[in-house]
Protein backbone atom coordinates (compact mmCIF):
# COMPACT_ATOMS: atom_id res chain seq x y z
CA UNK A 1 0.00 0.00 0.00
CA UNK A 2 1.51 3.55 -0.73
CA UNK A 3 0.37 6.78 -0.11
CA UNK A 4 -2.04 7.02 -2.70
CA UNK A 5 -4.26 4.51 -1.98
CA UNK A 6 -7.40 4.93 -0.30
CA UNK A 7 -6.46 1.52 1.55
CA UNK A 8 -4.85 -2.08 1.42
CA UNK A 9 -7.98 -3.40 0.70
CA UNK A 10 -7.74 -5.97 -1.92
CA UNK A 11 -11.37 -4.87 -3.09
CA UNK A 12 -10.78 -1.61 -2.59
CA UNK A 13 -7.51 -1.65 -4.59
CA UNK A 14 -8.96 -3.66 -7.50
CA UNK A 15 -11.27 -0.88 -7.66
CA UNK A 16 -8.61 1.62 -7.82
CA UNK A 17 -6.52 -0.35 -10.62
CA UNK A 18 -9.67 -0.39 -12.24
CA UNK A 19 -9.66 3.29 -12.24
CA UNK A 20 -13.06 3.80 -14.01
CA UNK A 21 -15.91 2.43 -15.38
CA UNK A 22 -14.20 3.14 -19.20
CA UNK A 23 -11.37 1.14 -18.58
CA UNK A 24 -12.85 -2.40 -17.94
CA UNK A 25 -15.19 -1.57 -20.87
CA UNK A 26 -11.81 -1.35 -22.92
CA UNK A 27 -10.34 -4.71 -21.49
CA UNK A 28 -13.81 -6.60 -21.99
CA UNK A 29 -13.81 -5.03 -26.25
CA UNK A 30 -9.91 -6.23 -26.02
CA UNK A 31 -10.36 -9.87 -24.74
CA UNK A 32 -13.92 -10.88 -25.86
CA UNK A 33 -13.99 -8.78 -29.03
CA UNK A 34 -10.50 -9.21 -29.95
CA UNK A 35 -10.16 -5.36 -30.71
CA UNK A 36 -6.58 -4.85 -31.12
CA UNK A 37 -6.11 -1.55 -32.86
CA UNK A 38 -7.32 2.09 -31.45
CA UNK A 39 -9.90 2.38 -34.74
CA UNK A 40 -11.28 -0.81 -33.70
CA UNK A 41 -11.97 -0.06 -30.46
CA UNK A 42 -14.06 3.18 -31.38
CA UNK A 43 -15.56 2.63 -34.09
CA UNK A 44 -17.37 -1.43 -32.77
CA UNK A 45 -18.02 0.30 -29.46
CA UNK A 46 -21.52 -0.38 -28.17
CA UNK A 47 -21.17 2.00 -25.63
CA UNK A 48 -19.93 4.78 -28.13
CA UNK A 49 -16.70 5.39 -26.23
CA UNK A 50 -15.22 9.18 -27.20
CA UNK A 51 -12.26 8.76 -29.16
CA UNK A 52 -10.66 11.31 -26.14
CA UNK A 53 -11.50 9.13 -23.45
CA UNK A 54 -10.70 5.99 -25.61
CA UNK A 55 -7.28 7.92 -25.93
CA UNK A 56 -6.87 8.56 -22.56
CA UNK A 57 -7.62 5.44 -21.12
CA UNK A 58 -5.30 3.31 -23.69
CA UNK A 59 -2.38 5.29 -22.17
CA UNK A 60 -3.38 4.59 -18.19
CA UNK A 61 -3.80 0.86 -18.82
CA UNK A 62 -0.18 0.82 -20.48
CA UNK A 63 1.22 2.62 -17.85
CA UNK A 64 -0.86 0.42 -15.03
CA UNK A 65 0.63 -2.56 -16.66
CA UNK A 66 -2.84 -3.79 -17.98
CA UNK A 67 -2.39 -3.75 -21.81
CA UNK A 68 1.25 -3.29 -23.89
CA UNK A 69 1.47 -1.66 -27.38
CA UNK A 70 3.88 -2.35 -29.70
CA UNK A 71 4.16 -1.18 -33.48
CA UNK A 72 2.11 -3.04 -36.46
CA UNK A 73 4.49 -4.46 -38.98
CA UNK A 74 1.54 -3.68 -41.61
CA UNK A 75 0.48 -0.16 -40.90
CA UNK A 76 3.22 2.84 -39.98
CA UNK A 77 1.72 4.69 -37.44
CA UNK A 78 -1.06 1.72 -35.91
CA UNK A 79 -0.24 -0.03 -32.26
CA UNK A 80 -1.51 -3.35 -32.03
CA UNK A 81 -2.53 -3.95 -28.42
CA UNK A 82 -1.53 -6.64 -25.96
CA UNK A 83 -3.42 -8.04 -22.42
CA UNK A 84 -0.98 -8.25 -20.18
CA UNK A 85 -1.17 -11.25 -17.30
CA UNK A 86 -2.85 -9.14 -15.10
CA UNK A 87 -5.52 -8.18 -17.11
CA UNK A 88 -6.16 -11.63 -18.65
CA UNK A 89 -6.79 -12.87 -14.96
CA UNK A 90 -9.12 -10.60 -15.01
CA UNK A 91 -11.59 -13.06 -16.63
CA UNK A 92 -13.17 -14.45 -13.86
CA UNK A 93 -13.89 -10.85 -12.13
CA UNK A 94 -15.48 -10.10 -15.53
CA UNK A 95 -17.42 -13.27 -15.44
CA UNK A 96 -18.59 -12.86 -12.42
CA UNK A 97 -19.99 -9.50 -13.35
CA UNK A 98 -21.45 -10.47 -16.41
CA UNK A 99 -23.36 -13.29 -14.26
CA UNK A 100 -24.44 -10.52 -12.02
CA UNK A 101 -25.29 -7.93 -14.41
CA UNK A 102 -27.41 -10.89 -16.34
CA UNK A 103 -30.05 -11.23 -13.61
CA UNK A 104 -30.13 -7.83 -11.94
CA UNK A 105 -29.66 -5.72 -14.91
CA UNK A 106 -31.85 -4.84 -17.80
CA UNK A 107 -29.50 -6.36 -20.33
CA UNK A 108 -30.05 -7.67 -24.22
CA UNK A 109 -29.73 -10.79 -25.25
CA UNK A 110 -27.28 -10.62 -28.22
CA UNK A 111 -24.82 -8.81 -25.29
CA UNK A 112 -25.58 -11.66 -22.57
CA UNK A 113 -25.34 -14.69 -24.63
CA UNK A 114 -21.62 -14.51 -23.99
CA UNK A 115 -21.83 -13.82 -20.50
CA UNK A 116 -24.49 -16.15 -19.79
CA UNK A 117 -21.85 -19.16 -21.72
CA UNK A 118 -19.07 -17.82 -19.36
CA UNK A 119 -20.92 -18.42 -16.26
CA UNK A 120 -22.43 -22.08 -17.23
CA UNK A 121 -18.70 -23.20 -18.25
CA UNK A 122 -17.38 -22.11 -14.41
CA UNK A 123 -13.90 -22.05 -13.60
CA UNK A 124 -12.40 -24.68 -16.18
CA UNK A 125 -14.05 -22.53 -19.15
CA UNK A 126 -12.29 -19.68 -17.28
CA UNK A 127 -9.11 -21.36 -17.40
CA UNK A 128 -9.72 -22.58 -20.89
CA UNK A 129 -10.15 -19.09 -22.05
CA UNK A 130 -7.44 -17.39 -19.96
CA UNK A 131 -5.08 -19.93 -22.02
CA UNK A 132 -6.26 -18.92 -25.04
CA UNK A 133 -5.71 -14.98 -24.39
CA UNK A 134 -2.00 -16.03 -23.52
CA UNK A 135 -1.25 -17.43 -26.77
CA UNK A 136 -3.19 -14.50 -28.63
CA UNK A 137 -1.57 -11.77 -26.42
CA UNK A 138 1.81 -13.36 -24.91
CA UNK A 139 2.69 -15.90 -27.38
CA UNK A 140 2.54 -18.80 -25.39
CA UNK A 141 1.62 -22.63 -26.82
CA UNK A 142 -1.63 -23.40 -26.45
CA UNK A 143 -2.45 -26.58 -24.10
CA UNK A 144 -2.73 -29.76 -26.46
CA UNK A 145 -6.49 -30.31 -27.34
CA UNK A 146 -7.41 -26.67 -26.98
CA UNK A 147 -10.86 -25.78 -28.26
CA UNK A 148 -11.37 -22.11 -28.64
CA UNK A 149 -13.33 -20.39 -26.18
CA UNK A 150 -13.31 -16.99 -27.83
CA UNK A 151 -14.91 -18.89 -31.32
CA UNK A 152 -17.85 -20.24 -29.55
CA UNK A 153 -18.50 -17.10 -27.57
CA UNK A 154 -18.45 -15.37 -30.72
CA UNK A 155 -20.64 -18.30 -32.38
CA UNK A 156 -22.99 -17.74 -29.87
CA UNK A 157 -23.08 -13.71 -30.09
CA UNK A 158 -23.51 -14.39 -33.62
CA UNK A 159 -26.64 -16.55 -33.52
CA UNK A 160 -27.80 -14.21 -31.27
CA UNK A 161 -27.42 -11.58 -33.17
CA UNK A 162 -29.35 -13.36 -36.19
CA UNK A 163 -31.96 -14.31 -33.95
CA UNK A 164 -33.17 -10.84 -32.84
CA UNK A 165 -32.84 -9.01 -36.31
CA UNK B 1 -32.27 -1.48 -21.68
CA UNK B 2 -32.93 1.87 -21.41
CA UNK B 3 -32.05 4.97 -23.56
CA UNK B 4 -30.21 5.61 -20.49
CA UNK B 5 -27.71 3.01 -20.60
CA UNK B 6 -25.04 2.99 -22.41
CA UNK B 7 -25.53 -0.61 -23.54
CA UNK B 8 -27.41 -3.53 -22.73
CA UNK B 9 -24.25 -5.80 -22.37
CA UNK B 10 -24.05 -7.08 -18.83
CA UNK B 11 -20.92 -6.01 -17.93
CA UNK B 12 -21.44 -2.64 -19.02
CA UNK B 13 -24.81 -2.81 -17.16
CA UNK B 14 -22.76 -3.92 -14.09
CA UNK B 15 -20.63 -1.26 -13.60
CA UNK B 16 -23.11 1.21 -14.69
CA UNK B 17 -25.57 -0.12 -11.57
CA UNK B 18 -22.64 0.08 -8.78
CA UNK B 19 -22.15 3.89 -9.96
CA UNK B 20 -18.80 4.24 -9.05
CA UNK B 21 -16.04 2.99 -6.93
CA UNK B 22 -17.43 4.23 -3.20
CA UNK B 23 -20.99 2.26 -4.06
CA UNK B 24 -19.31 -0.64 -4.12
CA UNK B 25 -16.99 0.11 -0.68
CA UNK B 26 -20.01 1.06 1.09
CA UNK B 27 -21.84 -2.20 0.09
CA UNK B 28 -18.38 -4.16 0.97
CA UNK B 29 -18.50 -2.39 4.57
CA UNK B 30 -21.97 -3.29 5.28
CA UNK B 31 -21.30 -7.10 3.95
CA UNK B 32 -18.12 -7.80 5.33
CA UNK B 33 -18.02 -5.67 8.67
CA UNK B 34 -21.92 -5.82 9.19
CA UNK B 35 -22.19 -2.26 9.53
CA UNK B 36 -25.21 -1.06 9.80
CA UNK B 37 -25.84 2.35 10.59
CA UNK B 38 -24.25 5.70 9.24
CA UNK B 39 -22.10 6.24 12.29
CA UNK B 40 -20.25 2.84 11.86
CA UNK B 41 -19.97 3.38 8.17
CA UNK B 42 -18.36 6.71 8.57
CA UNK B 43 -16.43 6.14 11.41
CA UNK B 44 -14.63 2.38 10.53
CA UNK B 45 -14.21 3.72 6.89
CA UNK B 46 -10.72 2.21 6.05
CA UNK B 47 -10.59 4.86 3.26
CA UNK B 48 -11.71 7.62 4.97
CA UNK B 49 -15.16 8.03 3.01
CA UNK B 50 -16.99 11.80 3.82
CA UNK B 51 -19.68 12.10 5.58
CA UNK B 52 -21.51 13.85 2.19
CA UNK B 53 -20.29 11.23 -0.25
CA UNK B 54 -21.66 8.53 2.05
CA UNK B 55 -24.94 10.01 2.36
CA UNK B 56 -25.02 10.68 -1.14
CA UNK B 57 -24.27 6.54 -2.12
CA UNK B 58 -26.70 5.60 0.91
CA UNK B 59 -29.44 7.88 -1.02
CA UNK B 60 -28.55 6.19 -3.96
CA UNK B 61 -28.48 2.63 -2.97
CA UNK B 62 -31.11 2.91 -1.54
CA UNK B 63 -32.72 4.29 -4.61
CA UNK B 64 -31.08 1.59 -7.16
CA UNK B 65 -32.43 -1.37 -5.04
CA UNK B 66 -29.00 -2.53 -3.00
CA UNK B 67 -29.87 -1.15 0.13
CA UNK B 68 -33.26 -0.70 2.57
CA UNK B 69 -33.77 1.38 5.15
CA UNK B 70 -35.46 1.06 8.70
CA UNK B 71 -36.09 2.66 11.44
CA UNK B 72 -34.05 2.02 14.53
CA UNK B 73 -36.17 1.39 17.17
CA UNK B 74 -33.65 1.69 19.84
CA UNK B 75 -32.32 5.19 18.62
CA UNK B 76 -35.12 7.50 17.02
CA UNK B 77 -33.67 9.24 14.32
CA UNK B 78 -31.59 6.49 13.15
CA UNK B 79 -32.22 3.96 10.35
CA UNK B 80 -30.74 0.48 10.42
CA UNK B 81 -29.78 -0.57 6.88
CA UNK B 82 -30.23 -4.20 4.94
CA UNK B 83 -28.70 -5.46 2.42
CA UNK B 84 -31.44 -6.82 -0.75
CA UNK B 85 -31.13 -9.91 -2.55
CA UNK B 86 -29.92 -7.57 -5.37
CA UNK B 87 -26.70 -6.85 -3.73
CA UNK B 88 -26.27 -10.11 -1.56
CA UNK B 89 -25.51 -11.71 -4.93
CA UNK B 90 -22.44 -9.47 -5.33
CA UNK B 91 -20.60 -12.05 -2.80
CA UNK B 92 -19.18 -13.57 -5.81
CA UNK B 93 -18.00 -10.66 -7.95
CA UNK B 94 -16.36 -9.01 -4.47
CA UNK B 95 -15.08 -12.64 -3.54
CA UNK B 96 -13.61 -12.95 -7.27
CA UNK B 97 -11.82 -8.93 -7.33
CA UNK B 98 -10.74 -9.76 -3.47
CA UNK B 99 -8.42 -12.78 -5.33
CA UNK B 100 -7.20 -10.45 -8.15
CA UNK B 101 -6.76 -7.40 -5.72
CA UNK B 102 -4.52 -10.28 -3.76
CA UNK B 103 -2.10 -10.33 -6.92
CA UNK B 104 -1.46 -7.54 -8.48
CA UNK B 105 -1.94 -4.66 -5.54
CA UNK B 106 -0.09 -3.70 -2.72
CA UNK B 107 -2.39 -5.17 -0.40
CA UNK B 108 -1.69 -5.09 2.90
CA UNK B 109 -2.11 -8.33 5.06
CA UNK B 110 -4.75 -7.98 7.56
CA UNK B 111 -7.01 -6.53 5.02
CA UNK B 112 -6.37 -9.56 2.26
CA UNK B 113 -6.91 -12.23 4.80
CA UNK B 114 -10.58 -12.62 4.58
CA UNK B 115 -10.52 -12.37 0.66
CA UNK B 116 -8.12 -15.04 0.92
CA UNK B 117 -10.41 -17.20 2.74
CA UNK B 118 -13.28 -16.41 0.38
CA UNK B 119 -11.20 -17.09 -2.63
CA UNK B 120 -9.97 -20.65 -0.93
CA UNK B 121 -13.69 -21.38 0.41
CA UNK B 122 -14.82 -21.14 -3.57
CA UNK B 123 -18.62 -21.29 -4.21
CA UNK B 124 -19.80 -23.33 -1.94
CA UNK B 125 -18.39 -21.16 1.01
CA UNK B 126 -19.75 -17.85 -0.90
CA UNK B 127 -23.48 -19.78 -0.97
CA UNK B 128 -22.91 -20.56 3.03
CA UNK B 129 -22.11 -16.74 3.06
CA UNK B 130 -25.10 -15.23 1.29
CA UNK B 131 -27.61 -17.76 3.30
CA UNK B 132 -26.13 -15.99 6.14
CA UNK B 133 -26.46 -12.49 5.13
CA UNK B 134 -30.04 -13.26 3.59
CA UNK B 135 -30.03 -13.94 7.79
CA UNK B 136 -29.05 -11.29 8.86
CA UNK B 137 -30.71 -8.77 6.38
CA UNK B 138 -33.27 -10.39 4.89
CA UNK B 139 -34.69 -12.47 8.26
CA UNK B 140 -35.07 -15.63 6.38
CA UNK B 141 -33.69 -19.01 8.27
CA UNK B 142 -30.39 -20.15 8.07
CA UNK B 143 -29.89 -23.75 6.62
CA UNK B 144 -30.00 -26.55 9.19
CA UNK B 145 -25.99 -27.09 10.63
CA UNK B 146 -24.69 -23.77 8.94
CA UNK B 147 -21.58 -22.53 10.55
CA UNK B 148 -21.44 -18.21 10.81
CA UNK B 149 -19.09 -17.34 7.65
CA UNK B 150 -18.78 -13.83 8.89
CA UNK B 151 -17.64 -15.11 12.25
CA UNK B 152 -15.21 -17.06 10.72
CA UNK B 153 -13.92 -14.41 8.32
CA UNK B 154 -13.95 -11.69 11.40
CA UNK B 155 -11.84 -14.30 13.50
CA UNK B 156 -9.23 -14.04 10.63
CA UNK B 157 -8.92 -10.45 10.12
CA UNK B 158 -8.74 -10.01 13.76
CA UNK B 159 -5.63 -12.55 14.11
CA UNK B 160 -4.17 -10.84 11.55
CA UNK B 161 -4.78 -7.48 13.48
CA UNK B 162 -3.05 -9.14 16.36
CA UNK B 163 -0.22 -10.47 14.10
CA UNK B 164 1.20 -7.13 12.58
CA UNK B 165 0.72 -4.81 15.81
Amino acid sequence: MTETTRSGCPINLTLEALGDRWSLIVIRDIMFGNRRHFRDLLTHSEERIASNILADRLKKLDAWGFITRAPDPTHSQRSTLSLTEKAIQLVPVLAMMGAWGRRHTPVTRELSVRAQLLEEGGPPLWEDFMAELRHVHLGTPLPPGHESVGARLQAAYEAALVATE
